[in-house]
């Protein structure tokens, strides 16, 4: 690997174009394009607004097989395979996640792509970027400051301060903050009650922000928040607080999309993340949708593997936004299917057909799951110097066996000339007419079958368990009209079950619904089906330990 | 009142040129400017540092009496005083503080000048801005989860659990997190400890970053926090727990100096805002030295009266940071002067020269004690619709028996046209070269003299009195090698003395100090000699209820 360079030496070695010129090649006048230093600009609201006519490009979706510890590469070969597109003339546009400026002080490690498909400026992307987490930590948390402002000055919303379910947020992995005993320390300072801290990833206005169509819809949804119950057990919404307009306020900037490039000066739209298990893992709608406006080619990505991720992306992100994917690409590796097939970490580097062959399994679940929403699929072998041939042509003919192609990308190491193939065929698939997009379940089933339906079509569950106390919730909130909802999975995802150690394909196991949440601002219902953790903690030996400027004034140990 | 326009019609109403054109008439180019928008951009470090052989531009302090709820204009003032300044014919440069976004939703207010005397974008100033607070957060924040983090790993610093002095900040008025229990919730999530929140201005980061001098500084200081001690007694420092580099990555754009423009189209620096009690309350070092090598005049403004603002600018940021200020204006209005005289703010309206002129006490005493540091002296006042003629003339006969000249100021109502007379005092005090200027005290005596000599120098106060622990506290840090350090006073802004009740210049009243605190990463130490709110509370009706987008986007009710 010494041959290598390392992903942030790549990214400083690029040569990037001002950002006015990528926002020229989609037709951006300067004056549309907030510029945030020299390669970095919001797309403003006015410009997004005057697109609304246009007919949109081809939706492609990249997802992947369930994560393991060797890695799938599902954002590197996101970042490949738009600039595979525009290698082959088509006017791609990637879509991607913002990251989350916590968890890089605490493991190493980046969220802009890798190797020869990055976007860039990596450095900026993750740490402040162009500050829209801050201004997500600052609405959310105004709310919570309002709330027990509220309770302070008389409580007259006689909001029960044991069911303020509105916690606060903090971008930053900090577990002292998971639960903790606030307004201690006298009349001054307000009731002391039972409180908390989730990382702002976790915050339901963060689901918002990425699912609201414009401004006046993120208003209206932020008011619909539900922050906790009354003596009487009716729900307080933010409304109640007024706190709608001024969160509103916080975020303007936040809704605009924001512009930047690939290594190869490709553009990318890089908005929002939402947590893949309390909430649905994909970038904004706003960038998506406006993406499709100025593209031929709009190739985002959902979080986690398509059992998560890709089905929150077709029944929650689509079915709400009205977009119709034309095609879905799974990333697998390897080293990853060997996993799957019980290889342990620390043998990867050894052929091994059997477990690889065994490993396939978790890959076709996957490919059958996503053609159940009517979408082609073409699976995308994400290369390792470490693969052999013997393995990369089993995986060829496994996946040729389900009817569907699987591709060898070398986008990591060779950009976009590794993946023209990929690009050919996507847009063969996408351009072929095949896709008949549906949800997995209509909006009109119960809640709980909602969540029957997933499991059973997507995990393969038996069955699907839960105490009289979640499906009464459930029935109570159908009865006050969050039935017609969507449902949002919270499940581990290393497999299609809740047992993060059970690879491949299993079949038959049971799905315990733990707790039910209400995010009747995004506009979804959780289902909790283990322990989520939304607020992570730093390592003993945090990569925050091992990160400075160096005597260039450049960053160092960040990636 | 009916005629005029609100800050924010004016602001609005404001033909910005493009930030690029406003850095150009400094030889800023392009290239050395990251934008923000279109009119707002941070300057490059490594522009900066060309800088440093460059002669120096002449440093205008502006300061005030003693804030009374009538308003003084000091930012006002600062900003008309450089627009008048251009329009004579200098190339001045405006130096200011940036604003914390929480206290907008407690009180509508904002803090970038008023009338026809603005900076702007005013929106973005007041909240989010070019993201330099919530990069403060979040380094503060880091810092606090890496030693909670330290401890949970086995606290191999053997840092006392009861004597972590670090606490978090968040830039919003809460004061539900003054006071905390963390940790809880069992082993996965520490060890319990009592905790709270700051507001994000009251940080130590802050203060460093205002007073770093580049980057390395910065990490030098960032190193040098304490952050709470041993079961010893000794220090931990926020080098024992390597976050000095991180911190340091997290602030390498917000250590960049702000750009905006005047309402005249001429340039501000933005930057930086610590407190005023338990910090210094000045823009950062990096801004006002940037704009001393760029401009023929620097006008800026230090927190509160100056008793404490001016105070601190001289022996703090001065004296630290080598500046040699050529004149001061101290702000005073009508209204402001008799309310120090005995009128209720209800009052203020009616016409009462006797009143005018027992109040004018507070006026000379602020004249008397800037002139103690040597440096030449002009008051501005800053005029109101009510004020009279009788009443301007008595302020006017007052400050001239002092040996100095008192200027009616109209750049509320008129921009730089109002203001022409005062900047033409202030180029002929500053280029007399009658600025001798002194800190008050030297750096070698002891901590406690030093509060003494500001005490009965400024204050006029008869006595300091201060507990044995806090005495013996002061002598362990000189022997520990503090005892260069200059004092930060922490005491009420609306009075000489530490009665806030105590209006004109009281004499020979007891300055008690009832804490001290080592800042030793800013580099001083804090008196503190009553109470000194670190997190505000929102009122009982926030003006963020109030705050909303109205249907052309604009913002409501901020200002």
């Amino acid at each position: 690997m010494a041959a290598y360079k390392s992903d942030i030496e790549i990214a400083r070695a690029a040569e990037k174009k001002p950002i006015f010129e990528i926002g020229s090649k989609l037709g951006i006048p300067q004056a549309q394009l907030a510029p945030y230093g020299h390669d970095k600009a919001k797309l403003s609201a006015e410009f997004i607004a005057e697109q609304t006519d246009k007919p949109d490009g081809k939706l492609i979706l990249v997802t992947a097989i369930n994560p393991t510890p060797a890695g799938e590469g599902k954002t590197t070969t996101t970042v490949g395979l738009g600039d595979g597109l525009n290698r082959i003339g088509k006017n791609a546009i990637v879509c991607i996640r913002e990251a989350s400026l916590g968890p890089c002080f605490g493991v190493k490690g980046g969220a802009a792509g890798g190797g020869y498909a990055q976007v860039i400026p990596m450095e900026d992307i993750n740490l402040h970027f162009t500050g829209d987490f801050h201004a997500i930590t600052s609405a959310h948390n105004l709310l919570a400051a309002m709330i027990d402002n509220h309770i302070y000055w008389g409580n007259e919303q006689d909001i029960d301060l044991r069911r303020v379910t509105w916690r606060r947020v903090m971008d930053m992995n900090d577990r002292a903050l998971r639960e903790m005993v606030s307004s201690l320390g006298g009349v001054a300072n307000g009731f002391p009650r039972q409180n908390g801290f989730d990382i702002t990833v976790a915050s339901e206005v963060m689901a918002i922000l990425c699912l609201a169509r414009d401004l006046k819809d993120l208003e209206e949804r932020l008011g619909n928040i539900i922050v906790g119950y009354r003596r009487d057990k009716t729900a307080v919404y933010a409304r109640d607080f007024k706190a709608d307009g001024a969160m509103a306020v916080l975020l303007k900037d936040a809704m605009q999309p924001n512009l930047v490039q690939t290594l190869e000066n490709n553009p990318a739209f890089v908005h929002g993340g939402p947590f893949a298990n309390i909430a649905h893992g994909c970038n904004s709608v706003i960038a998506t949708k406006t993406a499709l406006k100025l593209g031929d080619y709009v190739v985002t990505e959902a979080g986690f593997g398509a059992d998560l991720g890709a089905e929150k992306f077709f029944d929650i992100k689509c079915r709400k936004a009205g977009l119709k994917p034309d095609a879905a690409v799974i990333v697998a590796t390897v080293r990853a299917l060997k996993m799957n097939g019980g290889v342990k970490k620390d043998d990867l580097g050894a052929e091994n057909v059997a477990a690889l062959k065994k490993g396939c399994s978790n890959l076709g679940r996957h490919v059958a799951n996503v053609r159940k929403f009517g979408v082609p699929v073409v699976v995308a072998i994400n290369h390792f110097v470490s693969d052999t041939d013997a393995e990369i042509i089993a995986v060829k003919e496994y996946v040729s066996r389900l009817g569907a192609e699987a591709i060898l990308c070398r986008h990591w190491a060779e950009g976009s000339a590794g993946i023209e193939e990929l690009a050919y065929k996507v847009v063969e698939l996408a351009e072929s007419g095949q896709s008949r997009f549906e949800p997995l379940y209509p909006d009109d089933v119960s809640l709980f079958e909602k969540i029957e339906i997933v499991a059973s079509k997507i995990y393969h569950a038996g069955e699907v368990t839960a105490d009289k106390a979640v499906r009464d919730q459930l029935v109570a909130w159908e009865e006050q009209g969050y039935g017609h909802l969507p449902v949002c999975m919270a499940k581990t995802q290393y497999s299609f079950s809740t047992d993060p150690n059970l690879r491949g394909a299993p079949e038959g196991h049971i799905v315990p619904v733990r707790e039910v949440r209400l995010a009747a601002g995004a506009g979804f219902v959780v289902a909790i089906t283990g322990e989520i953790m939304t607020m992570p903690g730093l390592p003993r030996s945090p990569s925050a330990e091992r990160i400075y400027l160096n005597d260039q004034g450049y960053i160092e140990g960040l990636f």
